[in-house]
């Protein structure tokens, strides 16, 4: 309590920085609030502020509609009979280890797995069997892998494992592997599968009943045009009343969600973004197409794209070898790319990479990504006629 | 995938209501978020705003400056040597009795515990040993009775409960028990003890240390002016490797947190509100003298206060007879209080409720509370006057 003056003029409202550059981090196309959101922000910005118009269980609500949000809407948007707003993919994914799993049972994840899936698994006491990658370059995933890890998994613990997992699209290369497929293997040993959709759902249209999956995991703030933490958890109705089991001393209360999750700010920007968000959805095939166009563009440059090729979502990897050349000389080392890139007011690539890195096209369109790859050819011949 | 435009039409921006209500609600007086929070709000509401400056550990982020807030002043803040964010007070509970406590262990719960405590030991897996108030009116906990409850589990299960939560103060009279003396009840047995602050921290004065707390779970939605979900969690050293271990596989990413929790608009409008939510812990004691005088005031109308007298927190439980008297022949029966109160443009009172409710006097002021005290006072006229 002897915080001094001092100590506390660090804190208080804080600059986030220039606001107009070109955005293209993986982590922030996707969660950049519509105006709708933005107005949301102010009106339900103090803590509980939705708690008004509770009677005891938030995604009852009526008004505002978090009941048709929650129990209507977001099922028909995801393909899931139920749906919660939890705190993240994360949560959401720990939510389903924790539920279907006992201690020591198996998870399989895929070997794109992002690591909080390894760490929810983790935090459940899970072990995990993984299902490897091809690879270098395109880094697929067979879905027969999973038939071979969930048959290595029950014969190593005597019993099949709790959950598999699938990250639909990983996190690194962007890669979306056949969902259904998977599904189908799992389901052959009767392995419920859950979908890792942080970077689909709120980008590109997604069915976990086309797909098979019994859960889905979603984010707000990276997919959803959100205010986080905030994130979507999927579940079918075969699963339903295991991982929503109400409290016995507390009736209408959800173990696993604590009782209650989101409540505020982040679920009514959520709301506020989603007719933007569904209709975004529809206009996939032209982020796809962009994508496509501006790795094509970007190779002709000298740097590689690796994952699935053709590419089918907008975060993708490259391998960017004239950059890693300038690098070895340049005066400010392997920070002049991200020097290079501030000066032009584009965001998103981390600072000291050259080697490679990840980017996202999403929601840029074609203007600004040609001004970003017009950069990237005026940095290497800055340097390079140096 | 099939959502249509009049389903659609009913999300996007929705008011909140009237913005100039007086706010008695126990759960939004502490919550309600200062003019610099605001501005954070919107500064940093974009999904994963934050994670711009993190080099792949929240909590280390030099600037904007979370490391100082997260290790050097939150902990100066609360007395614990470690303190992490998180999503808020149940979600902190749950982190500390998911780590402290294996499946089938106890835990000792005040009998004034809120639901979520419940809820978040039975996610845990834990039994759950109740330490009984001494009821109406004063609803007063024993210490010695923590020794009780801690004797009956270890003699029914074999082992000493993992450990003791109290409620400080609890959610309903707004208690505040002899922390100390439970925390030296509890060390007796060795039994560590989880202070719930998620009406304290943040109003008035806590010091972990002092009290011989080994956890605190806060609120920052609840009691720091920041818009949720977010909370705090403070460890003493002797718990923190328990508590903050972290993954075999990802070396700097803390199972127990699923590697990060609250990363953009919410952490930052708790850093913006810190240096006032600092100063007003500061003017407890004006607090305490307003909520025994507006206590005062009520009860000559007639209402009782029921919980510690005389009170010591600005959370109230009042038995309101006149108001019940009312609600058996006024038009609008039991609404009719929450009618007439809203007409008054005063707000926080849960509609249906006459026989008794909760409310909260934290910063609404004496003109303000005067206010309230008058409208009591009319309406009480009004409708036995007719």
């Amino acid at each position: 309590m002897s915080l001094d003056e001092d100590k506390l003029k660090k804190f208080g409202f804080i600059e986030r920085g220039p606001k107009d550059a070109i955005n293209i981090d993986p982590l922030q196309t996707g969660g950049i609030l519509t105006e709708d959101a933005r107005k949301a922000l102010l009106e339900w910005g103090d803590g509980y502020s939705i708690c008004d118009f509770c009677g005891g269980v938030l995604d009852l609500i009526k008004k505002p509609p978090v009941y048709e949000f929650v129990h209507e809407a977001l099922p028909e948007f995801i393909g899931t009979d139920e749906v919660r707003v939890t705190h993240g993919a994360r949560e959401s994914k720990f939510a389903v280890m924790h539920s279907m799993g006992k201690a020591g049972d198996t998870v399989v994840l895929d070997g794109l797995a992002h690591y909080s899936s390894y760490v929810a698994a983790q935090r459940a006491d899970l072990e995990i069997e993984k299902v490897q990658s091809s690879g270098h370059p395109e880094y697929n995933l067979d879905p027969e892998g999973y038939a071979q890890a969930i048959e290595k998994a029950t014969s190593q613990s005597g019993k099949p494992p709790a959950l598999a997992l699938l990250t639909y699209p990983d996190g690194n290369y962007g890669n979306l592997a056949d969902a259904k497929r998977v599904a189908d293997v799992c389901h052959e040993y009767d392995v419920p599968l859950l979908l890792n959709c942080a970077y689909s759902v709120g980008r590109m249209p997604v069915d976990a009943k086309k797909l098979g999956a019994d859960f889905i995991a979603a984010s707000g703030h990276k997919s959803m045009a959100s205010s986080g933490p905030i994130g979507l958890l999927g579940v079918q109705e075969e699963y339903a009343d295991t991982v929503f089991r109400k409290s016995s001393t507390n009736k209408n209360k959800e173990i696993e969600l604590l009782g209650c999750t989101s409540r505020g700010a982040g679920l009514m920007t959520m709301i506020a973004s989603f007719p933007q968000v569904v209709e975004r959805t529809k206009h996939w095939d032209e982020e796809v197409t962009n994508a496509r166009w501006f790795s094509e563009k970007v190779e002709e440059l000298g740097l590689i794209q690796v994952g699935q090729r053709p590419h089918n979502h907008d975060l993708m990897f490259f391998e960017t070898p004239p950059f890693y050349e300038i690098s070895k000389t340049a005066k400010k080392g392997r920070y002049f790319l991200y020097k290079e890139l501030k000066k032009r007011n584009i965001h998103g690539i981390k600072g000291g990479l050259t080697k490679y890195f990840k980017l996202s096209t999403y929601q840029v369109g074609r203007d600004n990504l040609s001004y970003v790859i017009d950069s990237f050819e005026e940095i290497i011949d800055k340097y390079t006629k140096e």
